[in-house]
């Protein structure tokens, strides 16, 4: 066995043992400010410092582990993902990420590097405790809110508290910040959440950009009357145009190579024996370009009101939501697209994410590069989800190859 | 003002009236059994008397009264429609059609007819107290089931028991029901309920049929998953499924000229982020003609089952309700064209029923002819319902000028 699969194999077991610090028996569930996050970080600090890493906890609670380069004037190259969970989790979710960054810079533990390398779990990404996600890389990005403290958890707890209770100084959290001038770029491997890597038969690929969101309420009004005497062509029926608009985003979004979700679609007040008068549905549409996101959200709540002005249909439309696009740097998805080339011998797969993750924050204070990995039938958020080990030894071996590709650069 | 649009006033006057036997304060209540049901029969029967008709209550609680014909082994023409309402009803569903049948009867008083003339007031069709509707025109057919007698309404008391406190012996029930042999025909006016004689500018219209209905409970089945992470093309999502269903339901029944209704749609489990892995709704298909039903059930069934083929979703489909079309005879359809005819000197427009009527239980008896009353935006069980009075005068002219006519064809 090679030395990256037998990472791999070890990976795994560590993936295990960080799975038994959760609140729940089955499923996983670690969340911000817990025991179970002071636990998997004392066994973090603990891999970090047998990797050879320098261990300490930040102000917000986040585990790093450094590998310092001789000239302590170098900018530092920061690797990372979160220790934190959703209810019910898989194994994976952000953990991998921080076990292979740990297992990576233990396979370059001989090797100097031109950069400093920071290993950070982030203490929260998920928001599973205080409904606030990206605490973590927030607070190293310098954008954390002090409203947060005040935040409070299901039982009244506020953030502020939780951290003094975990240990923490609320006062210091500013020190958890780190300047933009000494930071080179931010990595972060994680699974891919998804089912396009395993669609295109590939153990990673490239993320070119964490997708930007925008949600929204739709409500079509027309007239309830009775389904025997009312006909067709007199009538105003609110699903009947709803659901025209649900077939137009499906394909709008199919054309243009993009997601569009319509979650929820009721009929209030309906009953079988009625046209319905009234259909709420919501909308959320992605894309990891914010010009084609802001472009198609325009284009789409335009086609949906000709339907509604066609069918003779009231739409009413609410924007509840909007998280701006992140592309990923073009130069460091080029160089981890070289790392999967010279690993894999293939020509890299380059995907969008749809889910969010700490680059979003990490992108307001340097450049972030992703690499995804396979994860079974695109399965997470769920005890039964998946990667393999070979999958993970590809991962291992294309991270290595990041970084040295970087410190080539360098 | 001539007769005609005098009498039109009266019932008006008297349709104001019978409103006034309600449980309710706003909006009209009455149903089967009930102290209002007992107060409308009476003052029914005062003005069945009051038009020289012969009056008496049947075994179930209908109201009767009676032009005797000369001859008294001629056959029985009967000409009704019902007393009850639905919960917060308006004036005229029902109640118009029997106050119409007297004023003819009174506007024929002295004429010498070749038939016995029955007007029935009928005390259920709606079901609104024991959810079993048709009653009282299913015990003039014979066709009560005593089973119903044991179904109870919301307060525990069964049929049985009610009509016993009213003052009627369920053992009788039986005694209702008319010789096939006796009766030459049925007829019946009622509003239309539906906005197809305002839209066309018709006072009246004759119906064709009233239409039988089909109604199903509609599962899709596809996929949950990450709105973000699943891309269109390896999407399983329910709702898109549901909503290209439900485009072809609305196109085939467009196609058709029949009526197909999509009532209610909803999304178990589904979240504005998460791509719909369930999706119900019901269908509601009507048609007054038995073989076209049958058909288009067939044919929309064989569509949607490809549509979730082709989407890789499962379709599960429950009967959930069918009622059997009723076609209005033929021959009294003409007679009531030709009389429509002579009172508008217009081509009577012909439409079918798409709600339910006592024509459904009298057809198993004789032959059924109906015309229908316009009615203000077609809105109807709702207190918002209106008729003209000129349209009234034209509703009772046509209903005279029918009775003259079958008694030439005698």
């Amino acid at each position: 066995m090679d030395s990256a699969l037998l990472a791999a194999h070890q990976i795994m077991e560590y993936a295990d043992i960080l799975a038994t610090f959760s609140a729940d028996d089955d499923g996983i569930t670690r969340a911000y400010l817990t025991e179970q996050h002071q636990q998997a970080h004392q066994q973090i600090q603990a891999w970090m410092e047998h990797a050879g890493l320098l261990s300490w906890e930040d102000s917000v609670g986040n585990q790093w582990g450094r590998k310092v380069s001789p000239n302590p004037t170098l900018p530092t190259l920061i690797i990372g993902s979160h220790s934190d969970t959703v209810t019910n989790a898989g194994k994976y979710d952000g953990n991998l990420g921080i076990l292979l960054a740990i297992a990576a810079l233990d396979q370059l533990r001989e090797v100097a590097l031109p950069f400093h390398v920071d290993v950070v779990a982030f203490a929260d990404e998920e928001g599973t405790r205080f409904n606030t996600t990206l605490i973590g890389s927030s607070a190293v990005a310098g954008i954390y809110q002090s409203q947060w403290l005040t935040v409070t958890d299901r039982d009244g707890v506020t953030m502020g508290d939780a951290m003094r209770k975990f240990g923490l100084d609320p006062a210091n959290i500013a020190s958890a910040a780190r300047r933009a001038s000494d930071v080179s770029a931010y990595l972060e491997v994680h699974i891919e959440q998804g089912p396009v890597l395993e669609a295109n038969n590939r153990a990673v690929g490239v993320v070119s950009g964490i997708a930007g969101a925008k949600r929204y309420e739709l409500n079509v009004t027309g007239t309830a009357g009775h389904a025997g005497t009312v006909p067709l062509s007199l009538r105003r029926d609110a699903l009947c145009g709803a659901a025209e608009m649900i077939q137009f985003i499906e394909y709008y979004a199919g054309k243009h190579d993009m997601v569009a979700t319509v979650g929820m679609c009721h009929t209030p007040q309906g009953a079988v024996n009625v046209i319905p008068g009234k259909t709420q549905f919501t909308l959320d549409i992605r894309s990891e370009n914010q010009d084609k996101l802001e472009h198609a959200a325009q284009e789409i709540m335009v086609a949906l009101e000709r339907i509604a002005k066609h069918r003779q249909l009231q739409l009413e439309v609410s924007n509840i939501y909007d998280a701006p696009a992140v592309l990923c740097s073009e130069g460091l998805s080029q160089l981890w697209a070289d790392a999967v080339h010279r690993v894999t011998g293939q020509e890299a797969l380059l995907l969008p994410s749809g889910a969010g993750h700490d680059g979003l924050a990490m992108a307001t204070l340097t450049e972030v590069g992703m690499l995804f990995v396979r994860c079974e039938k695109g399965i997470s958020h769920h005890p039964a989800e998946q990667v393999s080990v070979d999958d993970v030894s590809v991962a291992l071996q294309t991270l290595v190859a990041m970084i040295q590709g970087l410190s080539l650069k360098q």
